[in-house]
C-alpha cells in the first residue's frame, strides 16, 4: 500500500491487500467526485460562516478544493486506488495541495454522512436527466398520434381482434404509462431530496454547524431529520430503483409488441435498417435486436430492484457496510433504462407504419361484432340479449365463411328481426372507430383531447426539472465562486 | 355447470370444467363484491341520467342492486362457482330479481374495465387503513422517544460500538423512515385514484356516457385519459406492492434489532411475556417470535412484488387475462404487512428497556473516542491528527485494560500536550450525548425538535386520510339512497 | 384459549390472542398431518427397539397414533386452533386418547427436528407428483412430433422467418427443456431425501436413539449429518423452488408462442372450445385463456423463489422462527405449477394446427437464403461470400418483389456464375428440412432419433418415481402395522 | 464505422452507431475469446475430417487460430470495437491473417450455436475454480472443528440460548451446506456439459457435419439433443445462478453470525486486524466491513438470478436477442461469489475465538434446562410433564436470580421428588455436550464421526474436478497442436 487508511491509528496490524481489493468502492465512488468536492466546499463555508475552523484555514480548503475541481475537468486528478474511496483521494489530494489544514475540513462530518449527501446529488442529476428523456419519447409517441389520428389497426385484447382502434389511441396508451412514470420518479425525487450533510457518523456533532446553511448550498429542500435514519437509510434507493423497473415493463411491452409487429405475420410496421440488424448465417434476416434488448434488459432492472431490497433486509441501525452496495447496481441500472429510453426514440420515429396491412387486418375477425350489439341496444334489447343473437351471427358467419357486414338483411332477419337498412352503416370499421368518442375512447376527437392532456401533464414536469436544473447550476457556480 | 357463461353464443363447445377451474377469480375476487356493486351503481345512475336506458328500467337495476347490497350485508348473498367471477355472479343474481332488464345494466362497460375500477376500490381502502397503521405505530414510538429522551444506549455502526445515542434518537429514526413509507403509499394513492369506468372492453364505447359522473359518485379524483391504457395497465398494483416491500424491509431491520437485543449477551429490552413463546423442549426459553415471523415474512411482500412485475413482463396492449394473476398475491401482502405493522404497536409498547444493560454496555468499546479527538480540534488540532492521537491512545487502553476516562493526564500526556482537566468533563457519557445538539442529533434538544416534526408529518396524513375516508363514506351513502 | 401451549412453564402471563394468531402455522401445517403422525409412528418404535421407553408405553402410544390415522382418513380429526401447530394437535389428541403416557412420544425429539421431517417428505410426494405429469406432458408433446414429422413451419429466430423447421423438430425442443426439468427435480428430490429427525432442538439429544433406523422406516437415504444443520437449513426448499421456477419459465415460453399463433394473424393452431373463453361484451371474441393464465402465473412461481431466498437471507444459526414461512408460498407454488403442467396436456393433445397457414407462412421471408448460400459453398466458395451473394438477391427480390425460387437463371447469374439448374431442387421447402439431417436437426431422420432419445430419459424417470413411491407406500403399510 | 458487419448484404441503409453501441456485446464476450478460437478449432479440424471443406483451407484455417490463440496470450489481439462481438473479431483477424479462405470456417455453424457453446465452456471453468474454493473453505471449517471439539459456547435457537454445542459442531454445519451448494454446482456442470455445436442458426445444417466429434474435441459429454432447444435455452444460466444465489445465502447467515459475534456484546470471536477496517472519525472502531459486504452482496448475487429468470420469461422458439442479456451479470455474479468464498478463508482461519466470553456466556440463560428434563424423564416422568417442572424451576430461578445448577437438594424437591444428588452430574455443561452423542450431534465422539463423513464427501468432489479439469486441459493440447 503507499498510502495509509484514515483510521489506521487505532490497529496494531496493517489492512491485507485482499481486504482492500474486497472493500474497496473507488471504481464506484469514483462517479461521485464532482458532488463530494461540492459538498466538501459547501461543508468548509459553513464551517467558515459558523466560525468552527480559524477562516484563514477554511480559504485554503476552499481554494484546494477549486483546484482538484479544476484537475477533475481537466482529467489530471488521479484515483489512487491503495486509498479506499473517493473521500479520502480527494482529503489526500487536498493535503498534498495545501498542508494539514487539509485536515481540518473532517470537522463535524463523517464518511458516513458524506457518501449519502454525493450519492442523493448523483441521483438527482439522473432523475432528471432521465424524466426529460422519458419526455422526450412521449414527443415522438404525441407526433405519431397528431399524425395517425386516422390510421386504423385492430385492437387486441387476449392476443385477438377485438375492435378497431387508431394508432393515435394505441401510441396515447403508452403516452400515459410513460407520464406515470415520470411522475413516480418526480416524487421520489422529492422525497429524497433532504440532505444527509451533519449527520455525521451517526449521532450528529458537537460542533455548532448549520446544517440548513449546507443544504440550501447544495440545492437541497431542507435538511434530513435525524441523524441515525440520515446514515442507514437507502428507501431512496429502492424507490427509484422502482420506479425505473416500471418504467422498463412498459417499454418491455412496447418492445414485444413492436417485435411481434415486425414478424412476417403481423407485418404492421417495419423498422428503419438504421435500427436493424442482420444474421451471420441467414442472409435474407432483418432482425428488431433493439427492442429484444429492451425486453431482455428488463430482468437486469428487475433484478437491482431485488437486490437493493435484499441487501437491505433485516439490518439493524445505523450505517452498515453494506450499505456500500447501494450503487453500481443503481447506477448501471439508470444507465440501462437512459439508453433503452434515448434508443426507442429514433426507433419509434422512424418507423414505418404499413397501414395497408393494418387495414386489411381490421377486416378480419369479426372485430365490428360489438358495435352490432351495441346497435341492438339502441333498438331495444338488453345488451346480454344482444350478445347472444350477434355470438350466433358470428357463429353463421364462421359456419359459412362470411364477415357480418356481408350478410343480406334476410340473412340478418334470422337472428333478430330488429335489423334494418341502418345496420350497414353502423358496422363499418369507420364508424366503429368514429362512435367510440366517449372520453378517453379511440375517436379523432377524443384522441386529439388526450394529446392536449398527455402534453399537459410533461409541460408540469418540464418546468419543474427546468427550474431544479437551474438552481443546481447557481449552486454549484455560487459554490466555485 | 348449473349456468351458462356470459359469452357463450359463438361457441359449439362448452367449456370443460377444468378450464373453469383453471381460469376462475371468483375465490379472490369475491373480495370486490361490494365495490363490484357500488360500481354498478354508479354505472346505472349515470346511464338513466344520460337517457341511454329507460328510466324505469334503470330504477329497477338500482333497486335490484340495493337488495344486493342487503343480502351481501345478511351474508345471504351466495357465490355460484359455476360462474366465472363476482361480475358475473351480481348479473345474474340481478336478472333474478328483476328479470331481463337485467342485462341493461352491461351497456357501455366490459369486465375489463369494471375489474379495474373494482380493484382500485377495494386498493383504496387498503392503502387507507395500511397509512393509519402505520400512523399509530408511529406514535407508539413518538410515546417511547418522550419518555426515553434521557435513556443511553450505544448507538452502533457495523454492529460495533460507536457513538452513545438515545432511545429517543434511535426510535425516532424509525419514526421518520415510517413517515416516508407512509407518504409512498399515499402517493400511490392519489396516481391510482383516477377512474376506468367507460373504457369499456379497449376502446371506449359507443354510448354517450358520462365518465366524470361516474368517476365523481365513486370518489375518484376523475376519469382515466385513454382507453387501452385503463384496462391494460397495472402499474398502480406494483407501485402499491413496492411500497408495502419498503415499508416491511424497515420493520425487518427494527425486528432484527429486538431479536438481538433481547438475546442474553445484548439483554437490552424484555418483551412482554404475552407477545413471545416458548420451546417444546427446552423450558427456559422465551423466544421473540413476532419478530422473527415480520423478519421472515419480509419474503414473501417482496416475492409478490416480484411476482406483480414479472406478470406485466413483456405484456403487449391491451388487456391480458396474466392480468387476472393482479389480485390474491396483492391482497395477502397487504393484509401481512397490516398485521405486521398492528402487531408490533402492542410490541414495542408493552417492551421494557433494560436500562442498566444499556447504560453498562456504554462504558465499553471507546465510545467516546470521537469526543476526545473534537477535544482536541477544539483545541486547534486538525481533526486528522486528532484521530491519530485518540487511536493510539485507545490501542494503549487496549493493552492495559483501561477506559478513556480512567486515564490519568500524565498518561494523556504521552499522546498529545494538549489535553488538560477540562477533558474529562468532555468525555462523560452524558455530555456526550448532550453536546450532539445539531439538528438532528442525539441530545434532548434535538429529539424534542424531531418529535414535533414528525407529529407534523404525520398529522397532514392523518388529515388527508380523514377526508378521503369522509368522501368515500358519503359516496356510499348517496349511491345506496 | 381453550389449551395451553406445549410450554407454558416458565411464563407468568399467558401470550395474547393476538400473538397466537400472529404465530400459528396450523392452517398451512396442517397439510403434514399424515407425515407427522406417521413420523411419530417411526419415532416411537424406535423409542421402544433402544428401550428408551417402556414397551407397554410404546404400544399404546402406536395404538394412538393409528386410531388417530384413521380419525384422519375419516375426517374425523377437528383441528384445534387454540393450539398452535399440527405437532401439538396430534400430541394432544393423543394424549386424550391414551392419557399421559402418550408424554412420553416428545422423548428425544423436538419439533424443529419434526417438522423439518415432515416437510421433506410432503416435498417428496409433491416432487414425485411433478415430475410423474411433466412426464405425461412430454408423452403429448412425443405423440406430436410423431404425428407431424413432416408438418412444416417457418423456424423463428428474433421472431422473424428463420429457416423452415418441422412441428415435431418444433414440440420435441420443449420436450427436451421438460426432460431437464423433471431431472431437475429428482436430483432435488435425492438431496433432500434425508431424514433430520432426532438432531431435536439443535443438539442432538442424550437418549440413545438410533437415527438410521427412523431414516429406514420413512424411507429416506439416510439421517441427515449434522444436528445444527438439520434444524436450520432450508436450502431444500429453494432448490425446489428453482426447479418450479425454470420449468414454469419454459410453460411461459411455450405459452407466449401458442397466444401468439392462435392470433388472426399467425392462425398457425386453433384451440378447442373445450380450452377456450369468450367475452362478456365481444361476442366474436375466442380467447387463449388458459395460456395467458400460465404465463401470468410465472410470477408467482418466481416470487416464491424469491420468497425463499429473501426469508434465508441472513439468518444466523440455528433455528429461527422465519424458517416457518418456508411453507404455505412453496406449496401453493407447486400446485400451481401442477395444475399448468396438467392442463397444458389436453390443450396441446386437442390443439388443431392449420398446416395450410403454416405452409403458407413458409413461403414467406426468404426462408430458404440459407440454403441457397448453402449451395454456393458446395460449389467452393466460401461461406462469408455467399452470404453476401444471397443478400444481394434477397434485396434485389424484395426490390422486384419475388421469391428467391422465382428467380431465372439469368437473374442468378447477375449475382454469381456458380448457381445452375440443380440450385432449384436445393431450395425448395422439403428440401430444406430434410437435408438439415445433422444430429439434432429438423429432417425426419433426425427427429424419429431425437424421440428415442427423450423416451428414454423418460423411462429412467418413470423407473425412478416408481421405486419411490413403492418405497414410500411400503414404509406407510409397515408402520401402520 | 471501420469495418463491416457479417451481413451486411440485405441492407441498403447502413446500421446506425447508436444501434452498435446499443446491440454490442463485445466488452462482454471478449471474456470467451479463448473459449471461442477452441471452439474454431474443433469446428474446423471437423470439417477437414469430414471432407466439408478443402484439407489445405482447413490447415491453414488451423494454422490462423493458432496464431490467433499467441497473439491472445501476448495480448497482441486487438478488439475492434466496430465489429458486433467476439466471434466476429476472430473472424476479421483470421481473413487478414490467411485471406478469403477464413470465410470458409463459418461453414455448418452459426453464432447462435457457437455463443451457446463457448458460454457453456466459459462457465465449465467457473464452475470448477467455484467448486474448488468451496472445497477450501470446507477444509477451514474442518481445521476449526479439529481444533474446537472441546470449545463450548451456546447454542441458539430463535437467537437465545438454547443448549451448549461446541465450536466444532457450530462450523461443521456450515461444512455441511457448503458441502450441498458444491453438489448443486457439480448436478448443473453436468447437465450442462453437452455440446451445441452444429445446431446451426437454429434447425441444424446440410452439411454431413459430425457433432459427435466437436463434442468430444471440446471435453463434453455428448452433443445437445435439439436444434432450437440448443439456441434456445438458458436454463443451465439460471441453474447456475441459482446454485450461486443458495451458496451467497449460506455465507451470507456466517457473516451475521461472525458480524455479531464481533459485537461488545457477544465477543465471541476477534478478527484479525489484517481483515477488518477502522473509521474515519471514530478512532476506537474495527469494523467487520469484510463479512459485512459478504451479507449485502447477497442481494446483487439473487438480484442475478431473478434477472436471468425474468430475461427468459415468455420467450417464444428459436433465439431472441434478450438471450444476450445472460453474460455479464452471471459472470460478475460469479467472480462476487468466488471472491467472497475465498476472502472468507483466511478470515475465518485467523479469527480468534474468545473462548473465555463463550464459556461464560454458556452459564446463562439456563441452558441446561433441558438435560435436567430429560434426567426427570430417566426417573420415569413423561417429558410433557418433566418440561412443566423445569419450566417452574426455571421461573423460581429468574425470581431469585439464581442458576439451576445452584438450586439445593431441598429446593429442588419444591418440584420434583424425583431429583436426587446424581442431578448436578448431569447438568454441567460439558456433560450436557458429551452426552448429546447422537449420530450428528454435539459431542466429540458426532463431531469426529462427521468430520470423516464432510472430508469423503469433499474428496469425490475433489476428484471429479481435478479429472475434469485435466481433459480439458488435454483438449486444449491436442487442438493446439
Amino acid at each position: 500500500m503507499s498510502q495509509q487508511a484514515l483510521w489506521s491509528g487505532r490497529f496494531a496490524g496493517g489492512m491485507a491487500e485482499s481486504t482492500l481489493d474486497f472493500t474497496t468502492s473507488l471504481e464506484t465512488d469514483s462517479a461521485l467526485a464532482f458532488f463530494d468536492v461540492m459538498g466538501s466546499l459547501a461543508h468548509v463555508r459553513m464551517l467558515k460562516k459558523c466560525q468552527i475552523i480559524p477562516e484563514d484555514d477554511a480559504d485554503r480548503i476552499i481554494e484546494g478544493l477549486k483546484t482538484i475541481v479544476a484537475e477533475m475537468e481537466n482529467g489530471e486528478f488521479k484515483l489512487d486506488f491503495s486509498l479506499e474511496d473517493i473521500h479520502t483521494n480527494v482529503e489526500f489530494r487536498l493535503t498534498e495541495l495545501i498542508g494539514p489544514a487539509g485536515g481540518k475540513l473532517h470537522t463535524g462530518r463523517s464518511r458516513n454522512d458524506q457518501v449519502a449527501t454525493d450519492y442523493r446529488m448523483y441521483l438527482r442529476e439522473s432523475v432528471l436527466e432521465i424524466v426529460s428523456s422519458i419526455d422526450a419519447l412521449i414527443d415522438v409517441m404525441v407526433k405519431i398520434a397528431q399524425d395517425h389520428g386516422n390510421t386504423i389497426l385492430p385492437g387486441f385484447t387476449h392476443m385477438q381482434h377485438a375492435q378497431p382502434v387508431t394508432v393515435a389511441q394505441h401510441y396515447l396508451a403508452y403516452a400515459f404509462k410513460l407520464s406515470r412514470d415520470a411522475d413516480r420518479f418526480m416524487d421520489a425525487y422529492n422525497r429524497m431530496n433532504k440532505c444527509p450533510l451533519g449527520a455525521a457518523a451517526l449521532a450528529g456533532t458537537t460542533y455548532p454547524i448549520d446544517r440548513k446553511m449546507t443544504a440550501k448550498a447544495l440545492g437541497f429542500n431542507g435538511p434530513t431529520e435525524n441523524s441515525l435514519d440520515s446514515v442507514s437509510d437507502r428507501d431512496f434507493v429502492s424507490e427509484i430503483a422502482f420506479a425505473a423497473s416500471q418504467t422498463q415493463i412498459h417499454l418491455s411491452g412496447l418492445s414485444e409488441e413492436l417485435i411481434y409487429w415486425s414478424s412476417q405475420e403481423f407485418g404492421f410496421v417495419e423498422m428503419d435498417d438504421k435500427y436493424t440488424t442482420g444474421s451471420s448465417i441467414m442472409p435474407q434476416k432483418k432482425n428488431p435486436d433493439i427492442t429484444e434488448l429492451i425486453r431482455g434488459r428488463t430482468g437486469s432492472v428487475i433484478g437491482t430492484l431485488m437486490n437493493m431490497l435484499v441487501m437491505q433486509k433485516g439490518l439493524p441501525l445505523s450505517y452498515n457496510r453494506d450499505l456500500q452496495e447501494d450503487k453500481k447496481a443503481l447506477m448501471d441500472s439508470l444507465d440501462c433504462l437512459l439508453q433503452c429510453v434515448n434508443i426507442m426514440c429514433p426507433v419509434l420515429s422512424t418507423i414505418r407504419f404499413n397501414t395497408d396491412r393494418m387495414r386489411a387486418a381490421v377486416e378480419n375477425g369479426f372485430i365490428n361484432a360489438t358495435d352490432l350489439a351495441d346497435y341492438l341496444v339502441v333498438k331495444g334489447i338488453p345488451f346480454r340479449e344482444a350478445h347472444g343473437i350477434v355470438g350466433a351471427a358470428v357463429r353463421y358467419c364462421i359456419d359459412t365463411d362470411k364477415k357480418l357486414e356481408d350478410l343480406s338483411l334476410e340473412e340478418f332477419g334470422k337472428f333478430s328481426d330488429c335489423i334494418g337498412e341502418d345496420v350497414y352503416n353502423c358496422i363499418t370499421v369507420d364508424m366503429c372507430v368514429e362512435r367510440r368518442n366517449s372520453l378517453g375512447g379511440t375517436s379523432s376527437a377524443s384522441t386529439d383531447e388526450q394529446i392536449l392532456t398527455v402534453i399537459e401533464q410533461k409541460m408540469v414536469r418540464y418546468e419543474n426539472v427546468r427550474q431544479e436544473n437551474q438552481l443546481l447550476e447557481a449552486c454549484w457556480n455560487e459554490l466555485l465562486e
